[in-house]
């Protein structure tokens, strides 16, 4: 149960993670960022932040590997879009 | 460490939940999704739902609470994007 577990945790990780690299690349592309929301992304760092954190606190790799590159991605989308507007 | 540990995972699970709502008000309100990448959510999607499942296997509340609510709305994200393009 216990690798099981940290299979499907792992898997999550990866797909949340890999998830905001399309973003990141159509954004350095079209430089286009009209259409999304500072503040979603603004809070969804700070959230994926604290599940680092929890991470640590219990012992989860899966959520402290997915989040530590997560939180990157996402705070590359929010400064883009504060250069961007 | 127990208490304390659950109390950053809700903080986390709240913040990574409600981070979508403004992302989902936007759009509902301009109808502009041109800038969004449909891969992006739709990756996000089902990330979500295997941090659901592993929440499930790790008896995680704030994974299950969080993720259960964080997946309806990124679903409507990748829903506005279909429709509005």
């Amino acid at each position: 149960m216990d690798t099981i577990s940290n299979i499907v945790g792992l898997a999550a990780a990866v797909l949340t993670t890999i998830a905001m690299a399309p973003q990141v690349v159509k954004i350095a592309r079209t430089k286009n960022t009209a259409g999304l929301s500072l503040q979603t992304f603004a809070i969804l760092s700070a959230g994926i932040a604290l599940w680092f954190v929890y991470g640590l606190m219990i012992s989860s790799l899966p959520l402290i590997a997915g989040n530590s590159i997560g939180l990157l991605l996402t705070l590359c989308i929010v400064f883009m879009k504060i250069k961007y507007g």
